[in-house]
């Protein structure tokens, strides 16, 4: 089976490609190294199975030479601008990156008649709900952020090309996402500020901010259980876990982690963390559980088992 | 007052530069001429504040220096593919024409800081719910166009750039518009056809797809009547008419109209006109009822005013 992995070079996509390989694939990493590192597929080189390809999927040219050679049997497309708060400033990045990236793949599949697509979307289609509890039938999506809007751009186009053209595409609203080979977001950051200044945390906004987090390799083992089941043209499903985790506690958390005792915090202030954060959301899980997935850890445990293995387990001294 | 009409040249557009000329707006018609013409606007050359724009604005190089140069207070943004048969073979016209147009767009109504924007949509977001009545409120937006959706991605975008500058947004979703200078779609079509050959009348599907008509006067009358009383940064309407008209109905009509008797009907069979083709809605129209609008003419009496519009009256040889 080939598998063409769309960002496979990136934090989520390099998890995949190693889940993808291990059942066997032959598996075709594609990546413009925009987000993604070869830090992070450095331990596939020389796998027979596997082969890089250094392109960008927002340029037709570039793709569809890929698609020509390799051919793939399912498209996996995970490339996006996935750092809200970069594209903020420059909504050209989502434009590009996240919705030229789904239409190019949508028109080479549709040109090399490829038929199963899986494609990673985000809670933030929803826009800002407050406590509304989401599920696939919330009606009324009003993203606030340019990614979000992106991604649910993509979403419609991935729906039009299904129906088209006879495709199985099955795609993931996914919450935070967190776990080795991690690039960005709130405990990578903190990491980072406490690594430099370890008695001072600025936290945006006031700390209530509170999702549920994935642990990666739970995403990845949904993924694998649930694209080969998938019948229809066209399924979106959240993806998620129990529970969710404040911004405060990840700071203790952090702390801890580290080793660090009265860090001052430093809040920014207000509800959101930037314009375009949505500060809380829950998700309706009833859809994926009833297709016989759930998650093996809780938001809180992700959190922890990600500060293990980005710092190792408290008392190691490993910073 | 000025106002920027991009699509200002098409079937809808056209008539919007009137109605706003006509309450005392300053004009600013932007066209690439895809499907806009200068037929069109033909009556308004020489009318002292109304200003014809010839350029592309899916190039964002022509739309910047036209916005940098009007600097608008309104954009009414009509300019899309339209023609959803079109590009059922050609997906690339929809990302070009009708999303990267409303990307392009945002991005300069941004830089300029321009804070009114008009958006023209579609049912087709809503792919094929069947019988259901559609609200705006209706879950599981599932798009079986390539048109359909790239309106919805638009929508999506418009919704970002709205709640992230401080925008107000108004999106009609539009229905089957019909009347003068109607460019394509079933009456269109059909007297093409029967001019071609008065004995047969090819009619794509079984003829019982059914849908809202609305005529054109009516559609403009409800963007003058709503844009200015739009205070929220992204309001979606669907805009209608009571009741709906078959495609079978229409042929009859078309007949009766051109004074043809005895028209042989050639069915191509199934139940949508073509592949993407939703074949019957219904729309909910509690939401623009409420905001004070009601369309002055039925389905029926639309397709009678456009068939006059474009034929002359019953017993008038004008052909």
């Amino acid at each position: 089976m080939k598998s063409l992995v769309v960002g496979g070079a990136g934090f989520i996509g390099s998890h995949l490609d190693d889940a993808l390989l291990a059942r066997g694939d032959e598996v075709f990493c594609l990546d413009n190294f925009s987000l993604g590192t070869k830090e992070n597929i450095r331990h596939l080189e020389g796998t027979s199975k596997f082969r890089l390809y250094e392109a960008d999927a927002s340029d037709m040219g570039q793709l569809d030479s890929v698609f020509k050679e390799i051919r793939p049997d399912n498209v996996f497309h995970l490339a996006a601008n996935s750092d809200i708060q970069a594209s903020a400033q420059q909504p050209d990045i989502e434009y590009r990156n996240t919705y030229t990236t789904t239409f190019n793949i949508l028109a080479c599949m549709h040109k090399y008649q490829i038929h199963s697509l899986f494609f990673a979307s985000t809670s933030a289609v929803y826009g800002d709900k407050g406590d509304a509890l989401l599920s696939e039938d919330t009606p009324g999506l009003e993203p606030v952020s340019y990614y979000g809007a992106a991604k649910l751009g993509s979403e419609a186009m991935i729906s039009a090309f299904a129906h088209m053209n006879d495709m199985h595409s099955l795609i993931f609203r996914f919450p935070n996402v967190i776990g080795p080979r991690l690039t960005h977001g709130v405990i990578f950051d903190f990491i980072k500020k406490l690594r430099a200044n370890p008695a001072c945390l600025q936290i945006l906004g006031d700390g209530t901010q509170t999702k549920p987090y994935i642990f990666v390799k739970d995403l990845i083992d949904a993924i694998l259980f649930l694209v080969p089941k998938n019948t229809l043209a066209f399924d979106i499903c959240n993806i998620g876990v129990e529970g969710s985790t404040s911004v405060r506690t990840i700071a203790d958390m952090v702390c801890r982690s580290m080793g660090l005792k009265n860090v001052h915090y430093d809040f920014t202030g207000g509800k959101t963390g930037w314009k375009g954060d949505v500060p809380k959301f829950s998700y309706d899980l009833r859809k994926v559980h009833a297709k016989g997935w759930k998650a093996t850890h809780t938001s809180d445990e992700a959190v922890r088992l990600t500060l293990e293995s980005v710092l190792g387990k408290p008392g190691e001294n490993n910073r």
